[in-house]
């Protein structure tokens, strides 16, 4: 399985990334590296509690360790995407950021009312793109049974707009 | 490991998406569905050949299919990402487009010198885009072992631009 906490120390920050004042956390060391990336699949198993029916991976980087996690258990992966990427949407939803708003989109027909669902993405930062996808996997009849994500920005308080969504971070920075 | 053609079946078609004229192949149902991916994940590693040591997966629906795939076989994975989304660049290339250019990028400190790396996509088209994730994986110093895709657009023959690189579909419509 690897070791987690040698497999997160191969994370690396670049600052002003994408813009100034932004410290960037880079998790391409850990993708490309197996075993790491082995640990942090079973390190998402052992923190999302009982198992899930499905993967929601966040695009883009999200998709990565959505994907990873879900082949991994056995699970299929419903991507949420960004605006117009989607050919046939069933939910949308717009939400804030800082500055400016984001939307994102699920497709239509692959998630199952009753559906346990695992929402996956790399960083949780201030958690608008998190709570958006939970809302829209809720939206679509899925129950978020958790969001587990490898790294957590600690000072930006993102869990607490997932409200009792249960929130899962492989490491706290 | 499910039955690859029912699992290819899931994929259903969207006309005029992106743009009119277009027949768009939408694979989310195939992601969304666990045998499904088994057996596409198992598909690819029947027709790909000797192990790679690592899956280069273009953006976005690339990561998909490529982390599972990396993930399912105990390897790593690399992203192949468009202009402007990788903090450290490693290699750049810009390619033609049936009108304009695209550019992608692989990141610096990942791509070992001799390694030997299977490029992983949803669908080969024109086979612009797999070309330049190959020839950004070779300026890396790795060595190109296959491209996989799920999907092969056979009347708009992709392989021509991918050279003596060994293609491999798991169907061609």
């Amino acid at each position: 399985m690897g070791d987690l906490a040698q497999a997160l120390d191969l994370a690396r920050t670049v600052p002003d990334f994408p813009e100034p004042g932004i410290l960037f956390w880079d998790l391409t060391p850990v993708l490309a590296d197996a075993p790491a990336m082995a640990a942090v699949v079973d390190g998402f198993r052992r923190v999302s509690g009982a198992g899930p029916d499905l993967v929601a991976a966040v695009e883009a980087r999200g998709f990565l360790f959505g994907a990873a996690y879900a082949a991994t258990h056995g699970l299929g992966v419903v991507p949420v995407r960004k605006a117009g990427k989607l050919p046939v949407v069933g939910h949308r939803l717009e939400y804030r950021l800082e500055y400016g708003t984001a939307t994102l989109e699920v497709p239509a027909g692959v998630i199952q009312p009753g559906q346990r669902i695992l929402v996956i993405d790399d960083v949780l930062a201030t958690g608008g793109t998190a709570a958006a996808a939970c809302a829209l996997v809720e939206h679509a009849g899925g129950t978020v049974t958790g969001v587990c994500v490898v790294l957590e920005i600690g000072a930006l308080d993102g869990r607490k707009r997932l409200a009792d969504r249960p929130v899962h971070a492989l490491r706290t920075v």
